[in-house]
């Protein structure tokens, strides 16, 4: 017997973000498959196993979800925000290229609120106005790649929405990003630090770029840097619609 | 007495993708303000009204909003999709920055899953990597603004969500977009129409840049272009997490 796989967004923290699609795949699973700082999110009950694994193990994570469902199992692999940006989505889909003897398995991708958004949202809309989303991790790039894009999106005038802008692993990366953008001539645009969003610890802060220090991002932090016109109206900041 | 204005994302259509908040937010709206067909979502009862508008009057829905707010209504304006990616977020904004008399009204944006989540869920995960999102409605912006973020993002090789590619007042613009992306070396990689998504009359379509035709979009749909490692894997298509 074939069971299901179901990769699913969890939102940024809070369940008044969970969508309830989301929610019904997980009251119907067999098997919770996720970083563990996720999996703790859903609360555990009979005839639900959680599989909790490190986060560096996504593609190994992801064959093991295949193989529980060609087992049977109604296996449903969580993402924080979003499963299909920098989550767990595409490493799914990479497992199931290696594995043809999987590949009728029923397979469904319920979206989610990505950090972006929830972020955006807290702030104001600093992403009213076109913008892009760059996983500033080099683990799975070159960091030249992530230079030339954020090179490329200042000289486009995208608002920049900076994933995964620092970690205990990779802690210079971000102030080269920084740097760079300033070089670029981004030093007084806005750039909102928003860390841990819509959970108890939130944060947020904005400050123009030239005030940004690297310290003020971390793993939990997602960064959005404003694009030329991105403005302050009272405590809220947003991207105008118009560009003249 | 004061009362609230939420800006709230309803999602791509499905109720199933509208998230806790926003439903919670409806229940206690006393007035609903929004484009014809997105109002038309929210179910009628007594105590709400209804205040429909054309697709064009952003600015003055906005201000209508905040008015009825400083009046003490519950006042909810809905968006498809998240409020705040090219939406009715920034509208509000800029009508607050011109009304200083309304900056003490509370305000709060509630994000929805977004057309470019929702599309790119349906197909597998195209935004797995870094990516970019440009509104391709020269309404607010000049066309030469639209063809060189275009121009940047393939440069930079972003996958691209395409918002509002094509309507009856703007015909052209899609084919240009198209052009210039095949003049730019981008003929072979994958494009997605998403029409429609999680709505009864949903729609997608799967084809190379080459081979894609203006006609194939119009105002419901969402465009992804795959960057240029983008690829099938059975049914699905997707973005690999290792660029080399």
């Amino acid at each position: 017997m074939t069971g299901t796989l179901t990769i699913a967004g969890l939102g940024p923290g809070s369940d008044a973000l969970v969508t309830p699609e989301v929610t019904a795949a997980l009251a119907a699973a067999t098997d919770i498959l996720g970083y563990a700082p996720y999996v703790t999110r859903v609360p555990p009950r009979a005839g639900l196993k959680l599989h909790s694994s490190d986060n560096r193990e996504e593609l190994q994570r992801a064959s093991e979800a295949l193989r529980l469902a060609s087992e049977g199992g109604k296996v449903v692999v969580v993402s924080s925000g979003d499963p299909g940006v920098f989550a767990m989505a595409s490493a799914v889909f990479e497992a199931l290229e290696q594995a043809p003897q999987w590949q009728n398995i029923s397979i469904r991708v319920l979206p989610g609120i990505t950090a972006m958004l929830a972020a955006a949202a807290r702030v104001g809309a600093p992403l009213g106005h076109d913008f892009c989303a760059i996983n500033l991790s080099d683990n799975l790039k070159p960091w030249a790649v992530i230079e030339k894009r954020l090179r490329l999106a200042a000289e486009a005038d995208f608002s920049i929405a900076m994933y995964n802008p620092r970690s205990a692993s990779r802690p210079e990366g971000f102030g080269r990003a920084l740097a760079l953008l300033k070089d670029a001539g981004c030093g007084e645009r806005l750039v909102i630090f928003a860390r841990a969003i819509s959970a108890a610890d939130e944060r947020i802060e904005t400050v123009t770029l030239n005030e940004a220090r690297p310290e003020m991002a971390d793993m939990r932090t997602l960064v959005i840097v404003g694009n030329s016109q991105t403005r302050r109206v009272g405590r809220w900041v947003y991207a105008p619609r118009q560009v003249r």
